[in-house]
């Protein structure tokens, strides 16, 4: 179990440390790697916050949350015990100067630990509270800072949070974090395709004819509504975890596996998607809006009465056919679309191979569907090779569709880890390379951008699509005017 | 179960039917093709045999037969009734002219009947029964012939065979089985080759390092001492199976897959072996003979012993090193092998891919071998592509060999039937794709007879090996000189 190697000493700050992030991901990846024996005895958690509880409260509040968030097996006395031991409250009004004496104080030791300080609240304070961290003097060269997203929701804003956070710290010490990198099938996919030989002379425009990203969630916006009704499918999730996602499916190899260059090469397959006219837009994306319907045989309202904004034009499903234009990829569209509502939750890449030249078994029934490779993220994660072989048995070779499987869990006999456990603890070891750079992010936003202001002049608002359906219409037409499917994952 | 289509009716006529492949593979797959409904009502075996039984007496004992060598869930009243219906017996003196007169009797109904003789016996009697049926006349345009290896010990025999067989068959008329290209993996091979496009752009000396073929038994020689040894694993294994499931792997994609398209490409092979040089002899092949040692833990006599000649140099083992000079192949070794009283029972076709270009992944642990495509024919069928994965967990990227799966049994919830199922039937219904054309047959002689000649001009004779052993230290040496190694199969 504990094989993990502890990495140095830190103190870990989160600004928001009651809130919901913290409490469902970040402290539960925190005490799941304490277990492993990888944070030292001298680390410390402390919750900036304005809850209005003090350590002991927060300590009784945490132990409660972890019951709900780490599986029952995981939960020892001994490591509990130890956690607790680690969890530390510091009141605060982040941006005011006035309210800091306590987490001051707190931080007081400067005992050349690492500081990593998580932002796991709204971007606005971003650029306020990495001002006051320098104001009380708590940022040293062994501080690291965490950026949630939204990083903003334009590249203007982008821009000035990454201003205000780059007068602070360096961007070595800027981690912008995008989960779905952390996740075991995103980083699996990197392995795949450059610790083995055999995708890399498919991998291009010659042999791939499509690539499919899909990311679809069965729940509403729920308690988001109002951060959703001012954000939208585009700027939640597309910007971020599909551009990402699409950049490690595209991105040629580095040279190493290692910090900047993989950024580097991610920069340039952002730099290289082609640029959407106003004309593009209109024929090449589509926003839909979910209206009531069934969710799981269950009566769910639209959108609309959710965010009780009955004139919102906030788009909860978005769908883009992209192009990279490099040497590998020119002509090869790459179909993206998120939706929030949708018939389940599903989160896939698909590599789909072009279809054999000719059809050579010319009695055969059935089989014929080209070779995709499908790359499955959620809610299971596993890789799949979609291929065709001979139905066992005498008489003419009747093909048929089979995959053969890597199931991470049956592979491995173990749970994938959850991505934070592994993305928090390359912060604190200073290992950029799964977060998002600066100038990554706002060549994302610089080509997201044409998409919100083509939509924010088009007379028309999202398309209707029911609750608990795979998204407007004009999505299905988006991909099948171009003689090609969604693929709708297998059934489970 | 009943999912296939009947054929013609037909007389299958099996000189040699009282022996060994009758008994043990002919019938069982006549039983079982019937119990699927393939047969029509008129069709029926008879056995051309010297056994001295009679109708009622054949009938008896293949019904014994049956229930050693057909699965028991298999075995219904209503099918062994209409089964046993079916056999006749015509005792006979295969080449003695003037003892015909049962079988012809037997085949008296002209009914424009489909007619299999199937020659189940010592191939210096495939001439003389040839003859003899001509004599009869009982050749005619709806007769076919099927002849069993070893089609002649040497180039001049085969021709000689073939002649024979040839002045009463059209070439469209004679089958010349080989088992091996029945199984399902074997022709899975071709599915997967050709009704698939990820394989094609690796499927060549850029991307492939070398091809091995290893075909391992774990008995001696048996009961089939006196034939072994005047023949050898070099003529019994090599010069058929191992050169087929070569061709398989090596052949350009024919226009079809069908009847003479499939054995063009298939020759286009053999031609593009390199020849052997008596240098190369020495070099690239080793002949290997066993003595006493442990198989599955038991002693076990060695092969001069089982045979009772203690001056054989006759080969029970033979390692080949090949090359297939031609614009896809051309500097890619093929290891073939193939042995007796080897360490278990084992049919693989590895595809080793070339190893990644350049390591990618710094700081990590494990991983880096090369790709594998290993088509398993016995005691599986299957197919598995060993590849590199990351080793789920927090921390640095750790590289683990993982396999995509393909276990016909499970894919396909049903075991493969024997390839002598399906071969039968695509005799009934003259498809000779799977079969050996004479060209083939012949050009594998003559790529062969080198290597026999050279080894008979030897002093040293045939390298020992322990039973139970993987064959002599030559073998080893004969691969890792070139830097690689025998894949020796997965663990069970």
């Amino acid at each position: 179990m504990s094989t993990a190697i502890p990495v140095e000493p830190f103190d870990f700050v989160v600004f928001g440390g009651t809130g919901d992030l913290a409490v469902r991901k970040l402290l539960p990846a925190l005490y799941l790697r304490d277990r492993d024996g990888e944070l030292p005895p001298d680390t410390r958690i402390i919750a900036a916050s304005r809850a209005g509880l003090d350590t002991s409260g927060y300590r009784d509040k945490v132990r409660g949350e972890l019951g709900r968030f780490v599986p029952e097996h995981a939960l020892d006395q001994e490591t509990l015990q130890r956690f607790r031991a680690r969890l530390d409250y510091a009141s605060i009004d982040f941006a005011d100067g006035t309210d800091w004496a306590e987490l001051t104080t707190r931080l007081s030791d400067k005992s050349g630990k690492i500081r990593v300080f998580y932002l796991a609240c709204a971007p606005a304070l971003f650029g306020p509270i990495c001002a006051q961290l320098a104001e009380h003097d708590l940022v040293d060269a062994d501080s690291r800072v965490v950026l949630e997203k939204p990083i903003g929701h334009s590249l203007e804003s982008a821009r000035a949070i990454n201003d205000a956070v780059g007068a602070v710290f360096e961007e070595s010490q800027i981690f912008r974090i995008d989960h779905y990198l952390g996740k075991e099938s995103v980083q699996n996919l990197l392995v795949t395709r450059f610790a083995n030989t055999f995708l890399e002379p498919l991998w291009n425009s010659s042999w791939i004819d499509n690539i499919q990203i899909t990311v679809s969630e069965s729940l509403g916006v729920g308690a988001r509504g109002d951060y959703y009704d001012g954000s939208g499918a585009l700027r939640d999730m597309l910007q971020n975890h599909l551009l990402q996602m699409l950049c490690l499916v595209a991105m040629e190899p580095p040279t190493y596996v290692d910090r900047e260059t993989v950024r580097d090469e991610k920069l340039k397959v952002l730099l290289a998607l082609q640029p959407m006219t106003p004309k593009d837009v209109k024929r090449n994306t589509v926003a839909g809006q979910y209206v009531p319907g069934l969710s799981d045989g269950v009566a769910v309202p639209g959108y609309k009465e959710e965010v009780e904004n009955p004139d919102s034009r906030t788009e909860t499903f978005v769908a883009v056919k992209a192009e990279v234009r490099n040497w590998r990829w020119a002509g090869v569209p790459f179909y993206l679309r998120t939706g929030k509502r949708m018939e389940r939750r599903l989160s896939e890449i698909i590599i789909e191979f072009k279809p054999v030249p000719h059809p050579m078994f010319p009695d055969s029934e059935g089989g014929g569907e080209p070779n995709k490779l499908v790359i499955q993220l959620q809610p299971n994660e596993g890789m799949r090779l979609q291929m065709t072989a001979k139905q066992p048995g005498p008489g003419g070779i009747r093909l048929r569709p089979v995959a053969l499987d890597l199931s991470y869990t049956e592979a491995f006999a173990q749970p994938s880890p959850d991505a934070y456990e592994r993305l928090l603890m390359d912060v604190v070891r200073g290992n950029p390379t799964l977060f998002m750079r600066r100038d990554e992010v706002e060549a994302a936003w610089a080509w997201v951008e044409p998409i919100l202001s083509g939509w924010k002049q088009s007379e028309r608002g999202p398309r209707k699509y029911a609750a608990g359906t795979n998204g407007p219409t004009d999505a299905t037409t988006l991909i099948e005017r171009d003689g090609r499917t969604w693929h709708e994952g297998a059934t489970p």
